[in-house]
This record gives structure tokens, sequence and C-alpha cells, in this order.
């Protein structure tokens, strides 16, 4: 169910990662531009913070009419060095006009 | 009433800041412990990646009966020298049994 989602959404998701805020800021930007309603804008481990600065510079400075809709956070499982896995936490934040 | 909430639940408000992970989960495990339903988890800034961190280990890890209940972001105006302000990104994550 949520792998669906995730398929579907695609094209409106931002992954936030090593850029700039503003890189992400106007990705979303682009995304809500080109007719989309709902962005989903997603990070993972120490990128979270940067994903929530860029929801809320987004909503607070450039796109005053979007709210945000939901924030989910879960934990991935990922293989490290040796076979083993680490749990990360990783974050969306659904963002609607 | 937003200010309101917060005097009110300061007692059970875990701020997450510069110490290790397992200090806020333990934390929080104590203010469960000693008879709180529901604990707010908050940080502001870089911290936030470890706010959700604590919330997922001690959902995850610990207490399988907590779930999370709400996620609030916001934005601080912070004074820095000169007397400007910086926007700064908050979060708060509502634990609930």
């Amino acid at each position: 169910m949520e792998q669906k989602t995730q398929e579907k959404a695609d094209s409106n998701v931002v992954y936030v990662g090593k850029k700039s805020n503003m890189a992400y800021v106007m990705a979303a930007m682009t995304q809500f531009n080109s007719g989309h309603i709902e962005i989903h804008v997603k990070a993972r481990g120490n990128s979270i913070s940067k994903c929530v600065d860029v929801a809320e510079i987004l909503k607070n400075k450039f796109l005053p009419d979007v709210k945000v809709k939901d924030i989910r956070i879960a934990t991935e499982q990922m293989k490290v060095e040796g076979g083993s896995t680490v749990g990360v936490s990783t974050m969306e934040i659904i963002l609607a006009k």
C-alpha cells in the first residue's frame, strides 16, 4: 500500500539531501506551478531538519496558500558493511494547496 | 491558546538538544512511567532530526504501545546579534499510549 502510493506520487516528490534549502524550495515551487496540488517533501537521517526548513520557508515566504496536510515519520532499515542493518529515521511532509 | 497548552504540559515535555539520543529516550520513558499518557518531544534547528530518532527508538524498541498522535512544525523568530531576527524551524512530536 505504502509502496504503491510512493510509486504513483513520484512526480510530485522532492527528496531533500545535501543541497541548499533554496534548491529544494525551488524544486517544490516548480512542481506546484506545473499543476500539482500536493507535494511530498521527503528526507532521512540528518536531512530531516532541512526538510522542515524547506516546508516552513515554502509556506511562510513563497506560497502562503499552501498548508501542511500531514507529516509522517518512520524508520527504514539500511544495510551497512558486514551485512548488518541499522535503522534510519525518515520523514515525509505533505504540503497541499 | 498555544502558550496556555504549553504551560500546562511542561511536565510532560522532553526538549531534545545536544545530548545523546538515549538520554532523551530515557527521559521520555521516565515521564510515561510516572503516569503521563501523552508526551511532547520538542526540538528546534538541527536537533529536529534527533527528535525524530528519539520518537522512533521509543516506539519501536521500548514502548510498542506508544503511537505518534500528532506532529507539528513551525517557525520561531529568534533575535540575533545586531537586533535582527532569523527564523528557526521547530518541531513537536506528540506521543501517546
